[in-house]
């Protein structure tokens, strides 16, 4: 190609930052968006081509879009809301929606980008911040082919591995939310090992020693009860989150008519955990559900 | 020292014919106790210096004492039941207990040992047969500094990492505890997981390819869903072993007051999944319980 191709990320969140950041080393034309101004000086700094509070202004300049904002709720808006982006673009252009949100969102989504000459990729992500920021995310996507040459050159610069689930758009989401399953469940049944390991004494530096030693171990006890050792409670990817993705993982075991023993559960201790305060925190924070326990403090507080 | 170092393993499961191999491979006088004589024959043809069924014979030759048998009531029988061999051995020996028991159990196990001159290592393990055969267990263990250097040889020997939980015994047996609510919590998460994605129409090995590849992957997820993925339920450790073992997290939580959101419902799900007749089976099969799935078939079969 003579001229460069081009493509916005919009949410400039942790992986939405590392996402576009990885676009632009790997010389994309990259535009950011987000409403947060100290995002959008962050990526300008970093090299990108425009940044700004919405994408209509270089509508017609891109050839792909990577939304990465929170929900269903706030894609809709983005693309359809009041002077919303979709009907700005260039006919053909490719959408990869890599928020989490449900199947069916997906295909409606997909539906009304159809419907205005547009082609989308249900193209979800995990990685965390970090693999986000290596241009290693894994991405779980369903779409046609189209959608999927026309992505090429952001799925290299921003994926370790791009997994093909199928070409029926809402495949893509039901992976990562079956996937979320997972995380949520394992972050909950860490914070119940750790508040168990204080409540009979056991040192949870120690604790947290031999469990990711043996056979216990997950990416998320490995990655989050760090938090809890430390008494640092920033968050990376707070509460909120799960409660809004075990959330999910419910509607879709509903719509499928499937019964969830332990999601359901992990469902109620996040949901407990904003109510009582914590939402806002990392989502590590679900270990303050349980009393009578005395947790480690940051150091220096 | 002039005169070489014996130890005798008594119960030669997955991880006892392991450890014993490791101690044959470390040059010491390995002796091997089981009630099964195929085991017994394998670590004979293994170097192995004697075999039988009961350690009594040769008690009076052994510095150490390794029991792998797979619950208090063995570890109770073989020690203090009919001609148990307590009495047998020499003054100071001392007894690793590496089964996966309350710390009431080890307590009271320690207390009767002591009475005889003995000395206990509360040493409970974990990393599964490979690691178990590369003598490369971790070993969670809590005694006498006394206990813990006449072991060193058997130490050495079997474990990649040993952890120096305290003097107390009970303490080990308490971490593994804790362990144990990890490792089955995230079985049957793993289970509940593959379970909603065959439910949904995803292929399984495909999602076992993204999870392994993400942030929800777990030891237990990558190692036991492999065996959903194959439909191969030949047990490597059986759903009976986590009805005892989440039954001991359970036992544990009562007696220190507190509550089990998950572990309490994994309990429930091995003990549907034995009730149903898959006791037997691999620990994977606690997925059986879900009904109105396809799951995959060995092949061939």
């Amino acid at each position: 190609m003579s001229q460069k191709y081009s493509v916005a990320v919009i949410g400039l969140g942790a992986m939405g930052m590392g996402a576009a950041k990885s676009c632009i080393a790997a010389g994309l034309d990259t535009y950011g968006v987000d409403l947060n101004p100290n995002y959008l000086e962050t990526l300008k700094a970093a090299g990108a081509k425009k940044v700004g509070t919405s994408a209509v202004d270089f509508a017609a300049e891109l050839d792909a879009v990577l939304l990465l904002v929170v929900n269903a709720n706030q894609v809709n808006a983005v693309l359809f809301g009041e002077n919303g982006l979709a009907q700005h673009l260039k006919q053909g252009t490719v959408v990869m929606v890599s928020s989490t949100i449900s199947a069916q969102d997906a295909k409606n989504i997909s539906q009304k980008l159809t419907d205005l000459g547009l082609v989308m990729l249900d193209a979800p992500v995990s990685g965390g911040a970090a693999k986000a920021a290596q241009g290693e995310m894994t991405v779980m996507a369903s779409g046609s082919s189209e959608a999927f040459e026309k992505l090429k050159p952001v799925l290299d610069a921003v994926a370790g591995k791009v997994y093909n689930i199928g070409e029926e758009v809402g495949l893509g989401a039901t992976v990562k939310i079956i996937h979320q399953l997972l995380a949520g469940v394992h972050i909950a049944a860490g914070a119940e090992a750790m508040a168990l390991a204080a409540r009979a004494g056991i040192p949870l530096d120690l604790m947290y020693d031999v469990v990711t030693n043996a056979a216990g171990n997950s990416w998320m006890f490995e990655n989050r009860m760090k938090h809890v050792v430390e008494g640092d409670y920033t968050p990376l990817s707070m509460v909120d989150i799960f409660v809004k993705d075990l959330g999910l993982v419910n509607d879709t075991a509903k719509s499928l008519r499937f019964p969830l023993h332990l999601a359901s559960t992990a469902y109620s201790m996040f949901t407990e955990a904003s109510n009582a305060g914590y939402g806002k925190e990392d989502d590590s924070a679900v270990i303050k559900i349980f009393s009578g326990i005395e947790l480690p403090k940051k150091e220096g507080k």
